[in-house]
């Protein structure tokens, strides 16, 4: 039986107390991490007046010794039922033990209870009594006392379940999503949404209350923008023309600085059609922000504050500033712009080691411009790993990255096993050794060839190796630690994929040049680096915005010149930069990312009410789902069948 | 000059302090009738700290003669520039006059200040001095002080203007509309925008740190609802499958419930496609909430508290509990289910008075079932309104509801003067103005026949001959009044329009009947008054809700055996309600609407950022527009032009 914890005892009747008390001292009390078994619903303020406006006097989770021979209304679901002796009732807040009575006159509410089914919904009204000695239930917040039945009412019966309603049941992914209403019941969904209401509602009260923040809604239903193909279309009554559900509120909240708004930010209802892909949404939601006449700095210690801010004390504190680096050194470091720093394992520079020694694919990587050889140490490789992992490992770098990998073992006496030491003297096997800091049963993975690519192959690795290691039961990563990071001078401008010679934007197009690159713009655009800046959280990226471009004229020249766009499309956005726009800079935080990271869920779909299917698909309501011809009359458009489903609608 | 108010004073670098000041000691300071020329932006805790995380020392509508002497850095837009000699800065706090420097050592901050068009935004550092004695502006909150600017820096220049950024130019609507980041900058509508923020963030509070309710964003990428005529589809890629934008998260927050969230609230946005319709956006916003285990009674107090929680101080206090009435005492006194109570003229039932006098019409009438004989008395009538007025009022009635009205006037000398005298004697006369209260220059309208038509025409006449006495300079309603009205009991079903022996919905299918009626659910179903309630706001419907059927079978019976409907598409919902739902019940409150009727403005327009015109277009951005062909390809839909642009197409 899940164990449930309730907020502070309170009495009823006293609105005006509770009201300030609760605006005054909100409290995050600690709670363990939320995917032990003992799940606890997150408690504070918020729960103070859930009987306020209804009928019942407590909840199910906030009975306690104090309360004994009151008598009290619960309104619940039968989480359980025994012999027509005793059952266990459910809320949002808990669980209470409640008595069915015996005695003859009572038989009408036994017989009531008794038949009812698991997970009816039903009111029970009695006397709270403390139970008999050596029948308290430490575990359960409610467990010193039960409730004597003494009326009771199935408010509606429940019929069979397709899944029981307790967290240690397995269920399949598909079956939790057709009954979606049902998983909700389970007390990790329960705390999930309440836990994010509760993130939410924090940073509202920074940002609004605190820092002058205007919460403006802007709207979902605008019109497609250059290169928008990841974006919904809404189909207009008028022939041809289509609304596009945006991606974020990007030009929007551009446009509110340009209005003067100053300080502008959102709970956004953001839409990014990627077909299918795992652990995105169609529909997610961003905290976006903007200000004017602020820089990257202001930005920063602003999203500082709002975390610290709105931090689930249960989690421990978090320490700010957070720590900074730039995409260059995150690249040559970690291997990607997203660095998970809970763990060390950086990757090492042995280009000028490497030099002096006689390996022919070494010389010749290193003959080519950005040429590089580099390592990342694996500690205790030996140990925790086996040999078709670091052949994996090997392989996965040879797929993905077109990358050879050589290991390095060192051995219980501290000698090299490689393809490598026959190229090497003692004494530049110990400098290696130093070099890679190599330690007995380490496992060294080398890579040789073009900076970014080594780069890339080996940030990987290294986390694949980490998950390698911690599923063979090194712990490398403390599963409480939280590790923010910065990351900062993003370049500009990137080669297209499909050609090279041709840039786009790393980020978007209204993202500003970095100060000191500006020169640059004119002569070497994939030199200048930006004033974009990301958010790292245990090496997911979990916020990323910029200073964007507030002047007419370079945003002219950026679109035209260096994307060869058309800037049409975006004419209103330039036009209102000509009208004194003001310096300005925001950021955008992936609320479902964090709020999973938070709760350390491990999908983005357990912080959500009602996700979809990595499809796209709802699961429970069938969406989407086909129209009618008829329906479709009226704002112009038909399907265009695939040929093969059209024959067989023929058919 | 528009003048601007500012927050209490403060000093910076006290951010722990303010903190904890804002958190328990939120005030709303006392302000005029914003529509009023003295526009003031709502000031609150929400501007304590508008000068973090940017470089500016203070805001523009925040200096005082306690500021004298300090060195202070402000950013804004040049409002007004004379001669070189002073200029007027405004940001979106107020306005700070700055005087040029004339001394030849900074002839470049003058050059720099007097060539700056209006509108342009600029950064400026000076002393904050008196005024000169006699210069002070007692209108303006600034108007003791001036800064005497030591540097300044132009950030961005302004080009000519399509209107001027002042509150008493008018500009058309369309203009404003196109340009609208420019009508932003105006002091109504930031007045608006921060006011609307400043009242949902009470709402939020009062909800989820108040009373427990959590905030649960729920999807809009849903499946169409059955009749769903109005909801815009979005084209999948699975051939021929649409998603569908839901007008409200009815059935989600019903879902809800049956998951055990207990208590539910979302700011949703919602989406109805109308068409054009003046007044309307094709997305709005509804404070969406539900609740288990309540009844009317709960939902009415819970919103009324929230109501007084969030209500403005500057729009003096609001009264609970609100009055109630009965639909069809609604429809009988005032002919409508809004009725705007601000003001009496309530409709006079005189059938019975009626009955005994020897006139045709009026028995012909009475003869029928649910004949009736009913009158509106116009205060001041004689004085107030014209021939033609009167005219066009019984035109009105005629046109609009096929009702004719009989006018009846009382003479200076209390005699009456209408067609009807030559068949009334004296006593009759004199009963005839007891029944309506006439006095002399009132006007009656009275008229005969079916109770329900008789109604709607009388309570059309009756606003709109309101807004006829109001032109003409009568007040008759308390422009700062506010009468919040409950409207109850009204019927679950309505004969359709398009073939009156079907049934309707008079709301939706969810809706539970009320417990009184059950037993005419199944013997005479247009008998059956529902539990639902409209929330009325001087004559406009703000909110509406109701206490939602919790049984399967009873959902079952209504859509299927009463609605016809296939309830095949709702099968998710009729099997939720079969796993132990909880009674439950709900409302949603419409966020523009509620928030422009507070402010006072003339449209909903007037509180969005980025509204649509009524025709659904986004005059700013020029949505809907057009997509390629190759852009639907991957939706399966091609555009079915009609045929005149078909064929103009392919010339």
């Amino acid at each position: 039986m899940a164990a449930w914890s309730c907020s502070l005892p309170f009495r009823s009747g006293r609105l005006e107390k509770v009201t300030w008390m609760s605006r005054s001292t909100p409290t995050w009390t600690a709670r363990p991490l939320c995917r032990s078994a003992a799940m606890k619903a997150p408690s504070s303020r918020a729960y103070s007046l859930s009987f306020s406006f209804v009928a019942r006097t407590n909840t199910c989770g906030e009975l306690r010794s104090a309360h004994v021979g009151q008598k009290v209304t619960l309104y619940g679901w039968i989480q359980y039922q025994r012999q027509g002796l005793f059952l266990v009732l459910r809320d949002f807040q808990g669980l209470t033990q409640i008595i069915i009575p015996q005695d003859e006159a009572c038989s009408h509410v036994k017989k009531l209870l008794s038949n009812a089914p698991v997970e009816s919904v039903v009111r029970v009204t009695g006397i709270v009594s403390l139970r008999p000695p050596g029948q308290e239930n430490p575990k359960m917040p409610t467990g010193d006392i039960e409730v004597k039945v003494e009326t009771a009412e199935i408010l509606n019966s429940c019929r069979k379940l397709p899944f029981e309603i307790k967290d240690f049941i397995k269920k399949s992914e598909a079956l939790r999503m057709q009954y979606r209403y049902l998983d909700l019941r389970s007390s990790q969904l329960q705390y999930n949404l309440r836990l994010r209401s509760q993130i939410v509602m924090r940073m509202r009260e920074y940002l609004c209350n605190l820092h002058g923040f205007v919460d403006v809604e802007t709207p979902t239903l605008f019109k497609r923008t250059p290169g928008g193909a990841k974006e919904f279309l809404v189909p207009s009554r008028e022939a041809g023309k289509f609304y596009s559900l945006p991606q974020s509120p990007q030009q929007f909240k551009q446009l509110l600085m340009v209005g003067g708004l100053d300080r502008y930010f959102q709970v956004a209802r953001c839409y990014r059609d990627e077909g299918s892909r795992p652990d995105r949404q169609p529909e997610f939601t961003q905290i976006d922000i903007e200000m004017s006449f602020v820089d990257q700095g202001g930005i920063q210690r602003l999203i500082e504050g709002l975390l610290q801010y709105s931090w689930p004390e249960e989690r421990g504190p978090i320490t700010t500033p957070f720590p900074s680096v730039t995409y260059e050194e995150a690249l040559a470091d970690y291997g990607t712009d997203k660095p998970d720093t809970r763990f060390d394992m950086k990757i090492v520079d042995i280009s000028d080691f490497s030099r002096s020694l006689g390996i022919r694919f070494v010389q010749n990587a290193l003959s080519y411009p950005h040429g590089t050889v580099k390592a990342i140490c694996i500690p205790q490789g030996m140990r925790y790993l086996k040999n078709k992992d670091i052949e994996s490992l090997k392989e996965a770098a040879r797929s993905q990255f077109n990358q050879e990998i050589v290991d390095i073992i060192c051995r219980p006496d501290g000698s090299l096993k490689s393809l490598l030491t026959k190229f090497l003297g003692q004494e530049q096997q110990s400098e290696l050794v130093q070099a890679l800091k190599m330690q007995v049963d380490d496992v060294v993975l080398l890579a040789a060839g073009e900076h970014k690519q080594v780069c890339s192959a080996l940030g990987s690795l290294r986390v694949e190796s980490a998950d390698l290691l911690e599923a063979a039961g090194l712990v490398l990563r403390d599963p409480t630690a939280f590790h923010f990071l910065w990351v900062v001078d993003f370049p500009l401008f990137l080669p297209k994929e499909e050609n090279p010679t041709e840039l786009e934007s790393a980020h978007h197009p209204f993202t500003a040049p970095h100060p000191s690159d500006m020169t640059l713009l004119y002569s070497d655009p994939t030199k200048v680096r930006s004033q974009h800046y990301d958010l790292v959280l245990n090496g997911n990226e979990v916020g990323g915005g910029s200073i964007r471009i507030h002047n007419a004229e370079l945003q002219r020249f950026v679109l035209e010149k260096v994307l060869k766009e058309d800037s049409e499309v975006l004419s209103h956005l330039l036009d209102a930069l000509e009208f004194g726009a003001p310096p300005h800079g925001g950021i955008a935080l992936g609320l479902d990312r964090l709020i999973s990271l938070i709760i350390g869920a491990p999908s983005i779909r357990d912080v959500i009410a009602f996700p979809k299917s990595f499809r796209g698909r709802d699961l429970m309501g069938s969406a989407p789902d086909y129209v009618t011809p008829e329906e479709l009359e009226s704002y112009h458009i038909q399907v265009s069948w695939p040929v093969a489903e059209a024959e067989a609608k023929k058919n």
